[in-house]
């Protein structure tokens, strides 16, 4: 397959804004990057594998994503803290009218205040994406496969 | 030295394949992404920049990359694992007659079963890439430089 | 913001020599990467995103890059150890008039001798690029802003 240079980078773009807005804000821009009828989904990778649906994280809609910031930020109790993605390898494993399906791997670090960078989680998404409208690309389908058979009790914010 | 846009994202797209390959499998078509003669090396950073040639494995044709897979699925005792990898800064240092020299940074995080994520790799990867009749890239030496000077017992899988 | 192909590509071939230079060498070649005059600064996320000015290590200009490189070199003392730069998700902010404002998000590997690799450092690049007569791109501003609240006691190689 050929590739298509324009859209490898605007999908590329897309994806260093997610993690931008993520890790250094502002984090209630984040869900506009998703359409509003979308699927959010955090699921362990042998769950995903296997075919298996139950996921950590299950949000239908951008409005649920919304509703996701708002508690993070005021209604779960939880430390500070800091996170920082790198979102890599980003590759387009199709795209026909208008679809895009993508894959990336990412990795997020944590730091929590007084003590030294961990790593909260490791993983792949596993994409779907439309073009708006306007031209932008969104984010309809996003699974973050995450490669840990232990399931972190920190998951805060969104992966 | 003008960036080629095209051979550039080409080769993004090569070592993202590769790292899919290895993370997500098939496992058993990471070997296609070698040129038949082939020399695939992993070697300790210390060895590398001193000009020694000692590798901690040592493929010479893509045959020996297939025999090392069935042997990674088959034969080597080892506990479950995934890896992730991240390909990053991907570099072209040379290009010229149908072949590129380019380098690129690694990390690869483990995760074992119950629990959590550690780096078990990072470092470079010194490549030589040629163009197939077909037009696809292929791998014609690959040296996987990692930075410990620690041997790490567990590399079981290709870096 | 349509996305210039080619200015993205230079850019994250200017981070990707940075990354270079700094993990395998030659280091003295690192502060070539800069404008004579500049600004670098390490600072905390803390102090940055609060505008206060306190970082712990401020150049103002190429020559003092080269003195910081020296001292690493030749004056502190410090275990021999080896760094992993992974620079990512570069994002051209805005770009007017040869000046290009950019981020990028990094993660900084140490490896001490007969130590498995650990987490140095993550956080953003905040940089401002301009281009010279010749055409390549150079650093005028370029601030590390690490996420890490503790202060790591062995920051000895340029982030």
């Amino acid at each position: 397959m050929a590739i298509d240079v324009a859209l490898q980078l605007e999908l590329e773009d897309l994806y260093s804004r997610y993690a931008s807005l993520l890790d250094d804000g502002p984090l209630r821009e984040w869900p506009d990057l998703f359409a509003e009828q979308c699927l959010y989904l955090v699921i362990p990778r042998d769950n995903y594998d296997r075919g298996l649906p139950l996921a950590i994280i299950r949000c239908e809609s951008r409005g649920m994503l919304v509703d996701r910031v708002r508690a993070t930020q005021e209604t779960i109790m939880h430390e500070p803290r800091y996170l920082r993605h790198q979102i890599t390898n980003v590759r387009v494993v199709s795209a026909a009218a208008g679809r895009v399906d993508a894959t990336a791997h990412f990795s997020v670090i944590e730091v929590l205040p007084d003590e030294l960078p961990r790593i909260l989680s490791v993983g792949r998404y596993v994409d779907v994406i439309h073009r708006r409208s306007d031209g932008a690309l969104e984010f309809s389908e996003k699974r973050c496969v995450y490669d840990s058979v232990l399931v972190p009790n920190t998951i805060v914010y969104p992966l």
